[in-house]
């Protein structure tokens, strides 16, 4: 009766946490939510003086390929970073989200193969439901903090239904960053094999300790190949407010994306006002800012879990995310106790369960995804709950 | 390389008329926009104050299926028309359009077939080519004012692969209501073949003369299978505020559609913010006072047109459309002439061709879609050119 590919929808394992999340909550149980990558940081003050100063008395539909004033704003941010990208080359959409969607729709049939370094976003994995296409994993392993494996490993993944590469970088869910040497054979086996790469460099400013690592806009010899994903979300703490970008330099893949963009008319008006004077007026001493702070959080969860005992972890390298091992066999039971049956200080902590984010869910059965976008002392509560919950948890 | 799919969207034929009406307003010429279902009247202020009074400081990600402050409004709107709909029966999305290709995704898989009477809103052709959906027009005519032909015209129509009967009313382009009999009708086929129906109601507070014609929320014994579709932007003129409903009994559809906008995490907060306080304060008083601006321009528009010797049009009924047939072969030729070599008092007119609205094109081919949602003074200037342009087109 309805769609075969919508009936193929998963629901992610954090759904499953639900009932047991709103039970606690009910109970008058103070939860820390480390299953939420949404900033808890304030949204700069001159995304909502735009809006506010913005002097026209209808909200008319603003064009479907975005503000010019917006996407003028991004080509200058772009060029900040030694990135050039014309007018043309660059699409606004409602989020990362839609940019994804409308790139995977205009790329692949159904049946077709999208190669993804996992573990992986879930939420991928919708769009990838909704469009029909086969998800080919590309192994990576927790020990080595996720990089990418050897070139012959990926080139073996690779038949004559697949059309592209995606991944994240800085990674949601791993925190791992890539190397500007794993990027560039990303991009030889995207020339070699004709391949699209889907870049979705939505962390790109939230980077730690310098890491070597670039933006696939850098690599001008493939850029009608590769395709940028952006967004306002994470970068300005204005995940409400739904802008998105793509960039890209074939003119026959912008000009579907562009058709995409017309069959809904607009995207929010308000938001792109707003959009606009975040990307005009935040700078080098803005992102720094952001930046330093995530990176104490960052510092002072990784040293907090280490310590416990039986936990291991990667230091994350960039975002606000890390996949965390934990000494049970099965972290969602872990989480949903958490939950369900355990308190300290009339508080507890809801979790990721990391198997929701492989598709082999064996490899992430005893792991969580933790998001660090939280203030310090909730971080330290936080980590006190897990190191008391596991030791409870173990002897029961 | 690409999709099948995308590479089957068609241009909108307004499209084809951009480079003509750009190298007009380059020369420096005032082109009223008769091709543009954009309201010109205010948003009302209550819009802009929700959202300066929103009191967080960061705009954070509101719940997928929408803000709940926002259904209950919604719920009580409905209510006030004497539907009832619960609140997980409603869910808020990017826009009418989004609403819709949420359903179409989940109600049909590629290949198989929607109902549609002729001519129809040309937007809808993207999301059924993005799908797959094959169209199979229900004929209408120009001279019954594109009243639905019978019942058994309608049911030979259907095939094993038809899924769902689909149709705005108000309609967009025809601005013709259909009335409560031909809706019953509708409703009949809906239950005896177990068909979908897509009612999309979104020019719903804008039908003239008191038409007799109802929601189809009101046919409580099929609300299973009825999905309406609705929207704040012409309503409150808001069409650069993206936030569209769906409204079904179905559990298991709106599931899927709850899935689907999970997929997408959130639309835009501060959009919500401003719907909510729309549907919150504006009341019968409003909703009367667009309609009369509206009726006196339809008014206007009707009688001005009617005089002009080969042009034959319809009254309309609702919305802020009307097909026109003109004394031309092709009116895409004569938009284009308008554009291109025509003024009066430094102004021209760009129309809409009508034949994107037709699966069979040649029943468009001499008429013009043409939406009067602009001042009397305007719309008195754009009749002048009109009149003024067919008699020297006509002349060449």
């Amino acid at each position: 009766m309805f769609s075969k590919n919508i009936q193929n929808l998963k629901t992610s394992p954090v759904r499953e946490l639900i009932p047991y999340s709103k039970k606690a909550k009910d109970a008058g149980v103070d939860i820390i939510h480390l299953n939420i990558g949404q900033p808890d940081l304030e949204t700069p003050k001159e995304f909502f003086e735009a809006i506010e100063n913005f002097g026209e008395r209808t909200i008319a539909y603003s064009d479907s390929s975005g503000r010019k004033e917006l996407i003028d704003s991004i080509k200058k941010y772009y060029n900040n970073l030694g990135i050039n990208y014309e007018n043309d080359e660059i699409l606004i959409t409602a989020g990362g989200s839609e940019a994804l969607l409308f790139t995977l729709m205009t790329l692949f049939n159904a049946g077709e193969e999208v190669l993804i370094p996992e573990p992986y976003y879930a939420n991928y994995n919708s769009f990838f439901a909704m469009l029909g296409i086969k998800v080919v994993g590309i192994p990576t392993k927790f020990e080595e903090n996720f990089k990418l494996p050897e070139k012959s490993v990926i080139e073996n993944l690779i038949t004559e239904k697949t059309k592209a590469i995606m991944f994240s970088n800085p990674g949601n869910p791993t925190g791992s960053v890539y190397s500007k040497d794993e990027l560039l054979m990303l991009n030889e086996i995207s020339k070699d094999r004709n391949l699209f790469l889907i870049s979705d460099e939505v962390y790109r400013e939230f980077i730690y300790d310098g890491k070597d690592t670039v933006s696939c806009g850098t690599f001008v010899d493939n850029l009608d190949r590769i395709i940028l994903i952006d967004s306002i979300s994470k970068r300005f703490s204005t995940c409400g407010a739904r802008v998105g970008t793509i960039l890209n330099k074939n003119k026959e893949f912008m000009s579907y994306i562009l058709k995409l963009c017309q069959s809904r008319l607009s995207i929010s008006t308000l938001d792109m006002v707003g959009a606009e004077a975040l990307y005009r007026c935040m700078g080098k001493d803005y992102y720094e800012a952001v930046n330093k702070k995530y990176m104490e959080r960052r510092d002072f969860l990784y040293e907090g879990l280490n310590k416990i005992d039986g936990v291991v972890l990667n230091k994350p390298e960039g975002a606000f995310y890390c996949i965390v091992e934990l000494p049970v066999k099965d972290a969602t039971d872990f989480s949903k106790w958490l939950l369900g049956e355990f308190s300290y200080d009339n508080s507890t902590v809801m979790l990721a369960p990391a198997k929701g984010f492989y598709q082999n869910e064996e490899l992430g059965l005893n792991k969580i995804r933790i998001s660090y976008a939280l203030e310090l002392d909730r971080l330290e509560k936080a980590i006190k709950i897990i190191d008391l919950g596991l030791k409870k948890y173990n002897n029961k």
